[in-house]
């Protein structure tokens, strides 16, 4: 199999990452120069589909492939509700970046899937049928792969397959490209049949706005994804903060405090804390105090939160999840996906969010334990498991606190869960409510009524060697903190 | 297939359910003396496990058969921690009725297999290797018929099949036992090799003293068994009792009133109003008010139940849901699964059980329609997907009001969640928090923002075929009421 480090175009840094050596390519706007040569043979970029990464893709491609020879050709189907859309970002049929998704997949040298999971399912033996042999099939994430094993069947073998998997939805991806920067990436050489699939799939990420690109396989993609969707990135974050909220307000806290306590701590300063200092630099923000009630909540939450993450990577690593999400995407034809956003909680949300200061909120110690359990128990599943170093750092941390954390904390926590995904919103609905009922029923007792520091949990909390890990991952952040617009 | 009414020994009688003419075994102590005919062929029936079936089937066919040469045989694992608790109730080694459960397999006629589903799925091969040539094999749910097909596998061609499903857990089999009635089964004859499997499975039905058996088969039984307890049985009323606590506190009602209007208003006066007079009897009983307010509720919350309600019947029916289950009964040898009880909730209930008075709580309208709601859900679901009315009645409606609430009433919810069989307490772990969650965000958010009457759900509770089934289910109901003494 290629590895990025074989890449013709790209110088790769070696780092060292807990036991593993893993390579990344330290990118940014001094790259795009090098786009034609690492597209080599690529005249036309299709970018299938316009929900969440596409628009993204196919504008931030665009404008870094500006004065070359390749085109960037948006596909969509016949009376897509997105064409409008598409046109107000400049890809029309008029200039001749705009067609009918076969059209544009028959016509392409580089196809990038970004359809929904559902329509994946449907589509992908019509989609392999329509491409040009010898071309190259990019996917974002490793759903399409996860689903072919879940039914037995392969990919086709006469073309390239390559995965460039941006750390952050699709708004982010767009957002910090505007402001200069770009979102880091993973990619994966699934197919390589011409010896240039390393440098395509390089030259994707550059192209996106990477500024480090980091090795991974599209099946540990896929599982470390859809798991940490379902994890600490959104499943887990949901139902903490709904049982955190409850549990201030019976301690007797007033609604808008205990919002404050658990949500806006969580998306504000605990995330800014661990982008900027990491994870131990939480617990050494508080004080004796608040230092013994972290423990006692960490040591409370730990144990409950592996036990619903090792389940939700069991049902993903199984194929059974998918097989559900399958399920769930059909019923979803005749039955909409409800809202969580008219629950009290989230009205309370509104009001807070319009009434903040610029005034830090001091960490809950509580909510910071609690969080941080999960986060640890999410990056212990990964490790053994075996995910690479830089996968577990940017899937279970990075990308929480550099790019959905900080979303949420703009938008609010039910904004995210109604409007993220579809597979994401179902496992939000699946995963969120067993953390908030398994935190409510053994964690938060346990912590009222037995509060112990559980020396076990604490030493490898404090021990763990995602520490490193993450300080080194974290020196390829990018420069800038994401400003959420819109 | 053979059907049951073909038996050579019981008369059966046929009632009209909904569009279809179903056939009834009415039953009761009269019929004893007709087992050893039905039995014919039987010397040794063997009872392999003694856990939540086994205690109860194993005393209950030993007592029938007292004076017939009909031997019970209880067998156990080398070592088994149950065999204190079987040689108690008079299962011994020295007086031949105690065995190793191999030992015991090889030498019986009728192997009734009551052991867990996990065991099912790990020891079926050798079990069948053990069974004699021409004996029959016993089952009281479907799980090892659903766990074959999603194997793959068969059932060995040279036996019986048969399944008699108690409806109700192991205790209610026994408890009502000795109150001299019984509780009702259902039969089914998966495998018929030599033309007594009907009478086989009648005469165990009998002999566990079901006063009316019902047809079925093991793979409709099994999934309306591992759906039911998901939803209204166990898992849904877990998630609406989860709720409506914290709703009524929200309301101003004190922890004690909060508790009382959710958990003891269904497991109390609900569920004696329905097993009494049926479902609408609930309604009647409201005042003018109450009534709105049933509607209200009952409106906001059916569709939100009936989506979490669909989702579980398409996990169960696809079999993901029992691949769910080996993974976590798998991960249970490492992680024991948590219990509830230590919520403040269920501190609360136990405070409220102690303080109950003789006088009968008035129905809380809101949780009455909540509930109500959820149960219509269910009994259209399954006609949906074709079930016998009898089992609709049966496991949607009858086993809750009779067996399982007035259980909970007595012991309390939280209780039977974490001492029902493991895949019950699985599947309420799983599901119970979806139910609370899309109430507490859907309907709960309507009901007090945009309060309406939903003219097509309310209609359609009205005009249900279900209540004349149920008229007609209830005439074959035990005749005195369980009484919960352990």
């Amino acid at each position: 199999m290629a590895k990025i480090k074989d890449s013709n175009v790209f110088e790769l840094e070696p780092i060292k990452l807990g036991e593993n050596e893993e390579y990344v390519l330290r990118g940014g706007r001094e790259l795009l120069p090098k786009l034609p040569q690492a597209f080599d043979g690529i005249k036309q970029i299709g970018v299938i589909g316009w929900s969440a990464q596409g628009p993204a893709q196919a504008q931030n491609l665009r404008e870094s492939l500006e004065g070359s020879d390749i085109n960037v050709v948006v596909g969509l189907r016949e009376g897509s509700k997105s064409i409008p859309s598409a046109e107000a970002a400049g890809f029309t049929r008029e200039n001749g970046t705009l067609g009918e998704m076969f059209d544009v997949i028959k016509t392409s040298d580089l196809t990038l899937l970004l359809i929904a999971d559902a329509a994946l399912a449907d589509l992908h033996d019509e989609i392999f049928a329509a491409m040009k042999p010898g071309s190259t099939l990019g996917l974002s994430h490793g759903f399409l792969i996860g689903h072919l094993e879940s039914q037995g069947k392969k990919l086709p073998d006469n073309i390239n397959v390559i995965g460039v998997c941006p750390k952050g939805m699709g708004r982010s991806v767009r957002r910090l490209y505007e402001q200069g920067s770009g979102i880091n990436a993973s990619v994966a050489i699934e197919q390589d049949i011409n010896g240039k699939a390393v440098d395509y799939a390089l030259g994707w990420a550059v192209g996106l706005g990477s500024p480090a690109t980091f090795e991974t396989t599209l099946t540990s993609e896929y599982t470390s994804d859809i798991f940490g969707e379902r994890g600490i990135l959104l499943g887990a974050v949901h139902g903490i903060v709904e049982t955190l909220y409850r549990y201030f307000i019976s301690k007797g806290a007033t609604p808008e405090e205990a919002f404050r306590d658990s949500v806006e701590v969580i998306t504000g300063p605990i995330s800014k804390t661990i982008s900027r200092d990491g994870l131990k630099a939480v617990y050494e923000k508080l004080d004796d105090r608040g230092k013994m009630q972290f423990r006692h909540a960490y040591s409370a939450s730990y144990r409950p939160a592996y036990s619903v993450l090792t389940e939700i990577y069991d049902e993903v690593a199984s194929g059974t999840e998918i097989r559900s999400i399958i399920m769930s995407s059909n019923r979803l034809v005749k039955q909409p996906m409800g809202k969580i956003e008219g629950s009290s909680m989230w009205q309370v949300g509104e009001k807070v969010r319009a009434a903040r200061t610029d005034e830090e909120l001091p960490i809950n110690p509580i909510t910071a334990g609690v969080y941080l359990a999960t986060m640890m128990a999410q990056v212990d599943v990964l490790k053994e498991h075996g995910h690479p170093y830089s996968e577990i750092a940017n899937e279970s941390i990075i990308e929480a606190v550099d790019s959905l954390n900080p979303y949420m904390h703009a938008k609010g926590v039910a904004h995210m869960v109604d409007n993220c995904s579809t597979t994401a919103r179902l496992g939000t609905r699946k995963w969120g409510p067993r953390f908030d009922h398994v935190l409510m029923h053994e964690a938060l007792p346990d912590l009222d009524q037995r509060p112990i520091t559980d020396e076990e949990v604490i030493e490898n909390f404090f021990t763990s060697d995602i520490h490193d890990a993450l300080a080194i991952c974290a020196t390829y952040r990018p420069p800038i903190d994401i400003a959420v617009t819109d």
